[in-house]
């Protein structure tokens, strides 16, 4: 029989077996710290009708979607989880219980040229809390704690949340005289530190600012000192642009509030030239740096939102949201060596069985499954050497060999693999063979 | 501005809330089980070529399945997750440990006529083992194990495991000079439940078999007796064709092995009218039956295959699987009131600030949070009877009130919103209220 070629889409991440591990293991802390701070799940489909789904977007998503006709309609592919939930809202205001807090992880999908770390498909790890009318800022603080949560427990490195308020740049801009080029300017200003301020310069140059105003914008945003202090210098501007005002009331409550949390300070920071692209943010926004490898760019970014689905509906829905890049993230955190997928392992124990005493065998895998210890058993058809080379391949710490002496005895041997000692362990030592003897 | 009507495909689930909450939790039951066992995950595209999705496939599977180009790309969407394995497998084979143990939970889709509790989009949750040339049959018997462990955890009901052999049907089968029927025979004795006993003797003698063979068929599937007394009955039929005898084994082993695991009885039988419709099927088939609910049909299925990958690869990948269609079961569950959703909450208290005192508040919230307990915060900016309102229709069961007296005194209140009873709990009783309070 001729045979395919079995291939993979470029652009298409597909992990070998022991990465995958580390993915899951990353994704389920992100899971599991968004389910703790009381968050919906949500889990809405990949397809969707076209004019749905692109009932807003224009431009780079309308190249890159991924759509087709089924029969008679017209589909397409989700290319964000913003959409859907909006989607979702809109559809079933009268039964959500509002503030709407939920959760979604999930592939999206974008047909980019794929380059190095660009994937077409890949997964998003969202929260938003969505308001009827209104919206609490106490949501705004809450998601950078929640953004602490995890990095902390993912065990990645130093980070830090760079916080800012797009009303403070849209006031300032707006009292330079500036207003009908708000939009433009903060797209400029939020590639300052990819593109350098020379750069940021001319384009603002380029657009129409004349020299003082381009000083002043540099400076303002340039602002440094500690929140308190950046706080205190924009009090002392005495704008008096009442969304300016209003900028410094929100980025003051949410500073406020943060220090109530004892979030510790080396992980949080104003920062005036996050605008973010998307002139959707209103109000609060946030990126997450990794310290030592400031240049990889956001990790986990979102904001403040006015108006969730007012492609939808009528109803005003005020939102604030975060969203992980999983796939990239993962991408660089191993590209860049900072995590290690070597010695992920899908089992705790691997059970090597010596001899024909199943009964006595599955006996001890039931005790070690009770303990709560993840254990697979060995049925190769093979000698003691090639088992303990299937171990090792499977890189499995811990090897419990249960031949007829052990059967005999009541015991089993537990093997170290990574240390190469091993310990003949009885009943009531297996009993606390997780607390004295594993990890 | 005009509104787009927020609608979502037909075919395509999308929970409630609280419904998706249950849904998770099955899901997560699934997954936990997969792990524990020592199963990889494997993350395969929803997006495939199309000439490599549809390698092996015809018929049905080419008529339903999602396919479209991009660009010059002729891709399709995934109609299960077995054709991504063998893909996966083929392409990986030199850097795969056998045998390779994998789970999968994903979403696939065919583009079936909607129909009551048919999805086009559905989830499959997935365990294969794959042997390099050879596999254990203690593998098949490995199966039934985590069906009964995850089925016992999700605590749905009484339900019973038949597994039957391929090789005893066919190998009977043969011995009835009806070789060249067997694919036949068996597509109509698996129908058996569903269209009954006599329109299935209609469609043998349709097929050809005579009088003789239909009588002789339907007595051999019929045979019935505990699992040692079938096993009996069939050795006691001397049936000389190999494949018969090689099916006697291969059953009893299975058998044996399961007895050695001391799974109750209750749970599992030899049915020899399971034949499974895909030929694919080899040796051991299952079906999962709800005792309650026969009539909803198996609820996870599998079984024993002899060439995983046989379209990508030379290499002979015997493997053995099953799989759960949770979408489907999901529906059924809640269609017949198996499982409730009414009282799902998105977390297990609640905390209503009636204070500013928020550095207390988020105190409590990481006490809590550290305690394990899943815990959300009211930031409503309304009075007492708004904020209770909130948790009603959480449905949140605890709530945690902290108002002036509670900082000043150092103590919360905590209120069961089931049974409408409250406490005033101190630091120490704060400190054990897992234990003495919830649940």
């Amino acid at each position: 029989m001729e045979k395919m070629e079995p291939r993979t889409l470029p652009g298409f991440m597909e992990l070998y077996p022991h990465e995958q591990i580390e993915f899951d293991r990353i994704k389920n802390t992100i899971i599991e710290t968004y389910k703790k701070y009381g968050f919906y799940p949500l889990d809405t489909p990949i397809i969707e009708y076209s004019d749905v789904l692109l009932a807003k977007a224009g431009g780079e998503t309308e190249k890159q979607i991924y759509r087709f006709m089924k029969g008679e309609n017209d589909l397409s592919l989700r290319f964000d989880l913003t959409v859907p939930l909006s989607k979702y809202v809109a559809k079933r205001h009268n039964e959500l219980v509002f503030p709407f807090k939920r959760f979604q992880i999930g592939k999206v999908f974008r047909g980019e040229r794929p380059q190095k770390g660009r994937y077409r498909e890949f997964y998003q790890c969202d929260i938003d809390v969505i308001g009827d009318e209104e919206l609490s800022i106490r949501y705004d603080a809450e998601m950078p704690s929640i953004i602490y949560d995890i990095f902390t427990k993912l065990n990645i490195g130093d980070f830090v949340i760079r916080i800012n308020n797009r009303k403070l740049l849209s006031g300032y801009f707006n009292s330079l005289g500036l207003k009908d080029k708000i939009t433009d300017i903060l797209r400029i200003i939020d590639k300052i530190e990819k593109i350098g301020e020379e750069e940021v310069k001319k384009e603002l140059a380029e657009l129409g600012l004349n020299e003082d105003q381009i000083r002043r914008s540099l400076n303002f945003i340039k602002i440094e000192g500690t929140n308190q202090e950046i706080i205190e210098a924009l009090k002392q501007m005495n704008i008096e642009d009442e969304t300016f005002q209003k900028g410094i009331e929100e980025i003051e409550s949410v500073i406020n509030d943060l220090r109530a949390r004892r979030i510790t300070t080396e992980n949080y920071e104003i920062d005036l030239t996050i605008a973010r692209g998307l002139d959707y943010y209103t109000g609060t926004v946030y990126e997450t740096i990794l310290k030592d490898y400031p240049n990889l760019g956001s990790v986990c970014s979102g904001g403040r939102y006015d108006n969730l689905a007012e492609y939808y509906t009528d109803k005003k829905l005020p939102g604030v949201g975060i969203s992980i890049g999983l796939t990239r993230l993962f991408y660089l955190l191993t590209e860049y060596n900072i995590i290690e997928t070597d010695k992920s392992s899908p089992s705790d124990i691997l059970i090597i069985p010596m001899c024909e005493d199943y009964e006595y065998i599955y006996e001890i895998k039931d005790l070690l499954l009770n303990l709560g210890i993840t254990t697979n058993i060995c049925y190769l058809d093979k000698g003691m050497k090639q088992k303990m080379k299937y171990a090792n391949k499977l890189r499995t710490k811990y090897v419990v060999i249960i031949g007829e002496d052990e059967v005999n005895n009541n015991t089993i041997v537990l093997k170290n693999m990574y240390e190469g000692i091993q310990f003949t362990l009885n009943r009531e030592e297996i009993m606390n063979i997780k607390e004295t003897y594993l990890f």
